[in-house]
């Protein structure tokens, strides 16, 4: 297989039990992850050849997230050592009708004081067929901004696939932040993860019409931005529909050649953990189009891999492509004895 | 703040783990609480300057009921040391179809042999603004009965605004019994937490017509029972769809200058522990009007204060007022980041 | 009371904690069960004098299968020491649309290497009023096929009414290994516990109608199966609705006469385990045959331990029969108190 | 086998796991004990055929007692149901130089307010060739000390040999009480169990020389209380040495036939529960005399029991006879593969 | 009581499971300490009315600060909200052979920004009786270097006692910034914590002969400090024996008018966690001398109250004066019942 | 680095948790694990390219074998996938003088069931460096005593380092059988694990005179094999002091050019699990003669490692180098921070 990279922080997350406040006892869930680096792992136990580039502080911490990576099979080459701090976060699990709270901890971590010359961005791409970077990556200070913009311009000199994912975090940077860098992005992009309210408040697209159908809407909006930036080749998002904390509805949206192809609508009564699931989701995308895979098939799948996802702990999506493919074509539920 | 107070038992409960019959495994929870101590704790943790009125023995138990009600900010001036146990019970935690059981050894507990001299409430009441106490204290003992009583009247000469919650349990006193002395008290009482079955059994109300509407039917009783105790000024109480042990709805209802207000329904869906959540109604209502807030906001902040303690292991409502509020705004279970 | 005999394999069956992927974390859940095992707890805790007729390893595991049966009141007598090993088996505990995974370790047993003449049937049946068995007992080995056939030969001889569950596994023998074997036991039944599937491809009965109802279609197979088998007095089965992993739907039926009885239907909305859900359902049924009941109450009384089984962990009911009337007869989820 | 008879409480015991104070976290550990139900499941488990006297409430805790003894093996024919409560406590857990220390809540427990002819001693005694009990059962209540007694006596009409247990608890009753009621009880006591505190404070033997070493001393005292109660024919008891709460050295002292027979003195170095510990021993002394075994094995057998009880949670020694004989003839800690 | 006052970062630990490292598992335990906030919740829970001084973020970390200090009943009058983060650190326990390995992650906490005015300290020390600060807060930044002396100067214009606890920690500062630092300090300070290792590199006071006993060393050096500041009244340090991490010995020394007193030594053989050991002594040594008790019973306290600390999981003592009181004058590890 | 080669079966170890019988609770710990995946796994974590060669069935526990391995980073190429099952063995948990016990389950396993030309071990040793294989792999058949010779002799065609354990295992095989297949590979063994029962009961060698100190007797050992063959450069072994189950001592030995050189002796007070301690040690050898270390630092640095290796949970040992050096030069149990 060829050489996939993805760009980005990978933090460490304290999660509570289920039914606790954070703290209401002593103990608490720890789970390594980040937009991209989630990307990585289910990409690499897909089978690929997975590059996660980042930075991680020289201490026991910063060896924890690369044994977790290489755990996972990830290649660590251009994992870089150094800087101050791990960026952390918490998490309050929420259950029925109490939301998560997510507090954040990731001020002053390393990759976010990242030098704009400290990756080899040549060696790194030399060789690779797909690149993957999330908006996450770019909020994290003004210099990761450019140095977004500089890996996707090298990705294509080296005629790397681009994968970009909006992610937009409103505690990380302003809506006119984010909307001016990614602007300039897009047009380095063959990939792209965006949904409504991308178009709506980043891409500035004019609201579309009320009486429409959620599907019809994304379909404007995905014309709308396939006539912005025509080098976009596919996009994708995902339908969630929230009855609880622990009942979601999820469907998942691929764009291509200006159709646009939904998954089956699943919905997940009872769930484990959600963090990552957009990740799982992500990853199952570029798998299918790395393995050249028709749209419906790659909505089927990458959905299926998200909702697998929200039952089990942690933010990695730990099931094989077979076990993803047996779930998506079989009943939910049902014991296999 | 002023000063509140609240009169009662305080127990310790032991719960099974969920989807284990009582002593299935070898490991069981522990938590405190009893009505009257658990609004205390609400209250404490909303800002009020509590004191919970109780008797515990003088051994490692009791002071560890002391422990629990200090660390929430409850003060233990009168809490008395005392008397020969600490009364407990056991929860067989319920799950989907399978109800929870109750098994009480509170029998001789201290407070239950406390003399009717034994309490100073001249100086429990002096500088009072609320007294909060329920059934379950006039229910422990006939000379329990005559105190409750007693307390009422020192607090309304006092000035204390007072509240009463039925809190029927059967396996304490007959109806008959109850009813005897709840009559007594509902002289003394400006807010009232009672239902339909109350209104029924212990006030000898006349069945409301089988066609209204719940709420109408509440209306009703509210009305006449409005009309027995003019002095009443504020009735609540709330309508719980039990769907199982696990899925329950919630809505909360406050009665006040003759008319009816009511919160929105909640699904709590993935219920952790029901215990107490009563307890956090009535503590929302009693901080609700402590603040001077109007009906439809109390029913609000009470009804989203209960589902919230729905959610968490324990009898205490650990949540702020400005969580509750937030809670109460926002969509249920949508993850905050 | 009278002796009743059952006849299979015991097994160690390790499941992975909800929410995570076998081997995920370093803890697992251990449990022994097995068709025949758990109907022989089921019908101790009911209070009979129950015998389980198995053969398990000399070694530690082999005393523990003897202290779990023991510690349940089932006798042990006809529990035979030898033989190579105890089987095995691995569940990836299913949630929400996850299904769960079941993997064998089974082959080698000991049950499944015991000689013709290892099990003194007459001294077994010797007084015994019931003796129950299912395929999975025929199916460990083409010896066991012919063992399972004697054994209710026996048992006839003896006087003793017999009871045989389909409980068809693909995984143990074809669909005509079992077919043959099956219908020879038939003729020696008294009560069956079967379903349309067994109807079908077992029984090679023509399928029925499309446009019947699912109770029409199982009256329309049970007639079939009752004029082909004119000696079977009762048939009993369940139909159960995946929802998912975590909701299920369950309704009990029972044939008797010519007539099809139903329990009602029960929403199981929060699995905790269900494996030997099926088995409490069979334990049911036999009680209530033992006791005399009438049809109508034999399904109430099944289905009502059946669903309450799922709300617990391990294979075994451990519910009262008192416990189980209680439940049939009141509102699910209902705090007890 | 022979009809073995115990009497005495039950209790449920709370334990705080190791390393935390009692409510230092929401966990606790539950096990039901008491010396002469514990003694009874050690005799059950090495394969008498025993039957606990007692008394329980008619309630799920009820229940669960009668459920722990048979799942032992204990024959429960002679546990009443009735009176108000189970006893309980709570133990906080030692470890190294911390104590742990206990809390009792029996009071008014079902046992405590039994009547004299409430247990037909005449049916329980028919046939039995053993009987145990301990002072703690004659501490309970005034009443308590009569039925002590009263059973000695019968006892010994019925030919069954008797065991006593001095078993001093002073929160339960003073010396004097104590002393009292047990010379009157030691006049029909075949095996006691006693030691230099009984000596002195309940017989008001005058202290040994101090110059003597602890086997010249308890030889001394066992030589006197000898003289006193010639029916008196094995004493035993057990030289327990303190390092800290985690590490004991234990010793075991059989004395017959104006002989003191002494085990090794073994190194307890990483105590999991101590409870019970003293009742293991006594059961392995009374096993050791129904077998016949000469006074060095027993010794020997006994004081193995007891350590490897020290060895993991509960009160329950739970290992059988062979692998207690395996491990008083074998190096301590070594791996067995 | 009157007030006590104390200085310094509180900070949330991280501790893997006993016999895990970092991570092995994904369950972590966490703990709010620091060595002024361990002290003040000592204080506290020996009846002190004590204020902790620091500055924590405003964020839900920050509450639960807040909440843990109110629970031990330490005031957080003076606890500032505000700033970057919460410093955090991580402890791989260690057991046996194997050390705990600490990871900090505390730059850019809150309170090594504070900013010299934000403590309003004639506000802290009005009517105070004692203020303790140790060097962690001092080598937290510069500019708490200055705020420390500043506050040592200020207390003593109030007239309020003085305590300052060397707590050398080379990474957070060297020793020569130390040693010019703390130089300053010692002339306002009335009570001071120091051992050798402190006299030698910070103090710089010349090397004790060899050949003298550990006591006769320290004698020597608390001459010395005391020539060099006259104005000390008392100083005090313990002896650890590092047998193992499981396994320590510890000795407490007051020093008091040219006089070293000793405690006995203890053996602490099943170390549960040692983390706050240090400060329950300190906080045992204030307590001491608030009470006025003599050097003896003082350093046979404070020696009591650290050994105790280490048998339970926490940075705080948990005991109060009476348990340690009872524990010193008693034999360790024997069972109370 | 070059590739090192491990030969043998690879199990699923099932444990009790510390201070329970097996199944006396219903949870229990798992991990993969046997004596050449440990050592290939330690070398793996040391830096070497390490290829494990076996056999696993071709299900889900063959799978999480084969994730167990790279997630430890040793390749996996030589893993063959097929056969009936995976092996199994239980562990009750052995605690102060309590023994661990140990059940096998490994029967039928597929590597014991590897045909003669399965592996193709020209391939596998092309490129090798070292080959890693002990006497558990030749015991499991009698088929598998001929592979291990013929894999020691292609290593050997092949320029391959050599290193054989005896880890002779009763229960797999007789002393005779070992003796005649062990002899048979020596003389194709570079590198050589060995002790005095080895050289005792398998080799035959005459017992040394009972006067000499252990040291001297094992150098009296070696050099008799040493005689025998020549060609061995390296003997290795361990002395372990069994206090108790949770305490050992241990010490290392080093036979190079006719000289013994030895460790320091560690005191283990607090054994976690002491399974994989002896391939630690032997995993210390072979990295030190890789890195071409001289004897003592061998020896240094393979017994701190199989100390740390008994500190922690789990078969492998995941320090690495640098921690193990600085283990076996600091002193043990002191906190760093």
């Amino acid at each position: 297989m060829k050489k996939v990279v993805t760009f980005g922080e990978i933090l460490l997350r304290f999660s509570s039990n289920a039914g606790e406040r954070l703290f209401q006892s002593q103990q608490i869930h720890t789970h390594f992850g980040g937009a991209e680096a989630n990307v990585a792992v289910s990409l690499a136990r897909f089978g690929h050849d997975v590059y996660f580039v980042s930075k991680v502080p020289n201490n026991p911490l910063g060896n924890e997230v690369e044994k977790h990576l290489k755990s996972h099979g990830v290649h660590t080459n251009f994992l870089l050592k150094g800087g101050e701090r791990l960026g952390t976060y918490y998490v309050e699990s929420g259950v029925g009708p109490r939301s998560p709270q997510v507090t954040y901890d990731r001020k002053y971590s390393s990759i976010s004081q990242l030098a704009l010359d400290e990756v080899d961005f040549e060696e790194v791409f030399a060789g690779a067929s797909l690149y993957h970077v999330s908006g996450i990556t770019a909020a994290l200070a003004p210099s990761m901004r450019e140095l977004v913009l500089l890996s996707l311009k090298k990705a294509k000199e080296f005629g790397v696939t681009t994968s970009f994912d909006f992610n937009y975090r409103a505690k990380l940077w302003s809506q006119q932040e984010a909307a001016e860098a990614i602007k300039l992005y897009l047009s380095y992009v063959d990939i792209c993860s965006c949904g409504e309210l991308d178009a709506l408040y980043l891409l500035g697209i004019q609201k579309a019409d009320d009486a429409l159908e959620p599907s019809e809407k994304l379909q404007y909006y995905y014309d709308k931005i396939q006539q912005m930036y025509p080098n976009i080749r596919w996009m994708s998002s995902t339908f969630r529909g929230v009855v609880s904390a622990s009942t979601n509805t999820l469907q998942g949206n691929v764009y291509q050649g200006g159709v646009l192809y939904q998954s089956k609508v699943y919905n997940i009564d009872q769930i484990v953990d959600r963090v990552g699931g957009g990740d799982a989701f992500a990853a199952g995308i570029l798998h299918g189009i790395l393995k050249g895979w028709n749209p419906d098939d790659i909505a089927s799948f990458a959905t299926a891999a998200s909702v697998l996802k929200h039952t089990v702990y942690g933010d990695c999506n730990v099931f094989t492509e077979e076990e993803i493919e047996q779930f998506a074509s079989s009943a939910p539920g049902k014991i296999v004895r």
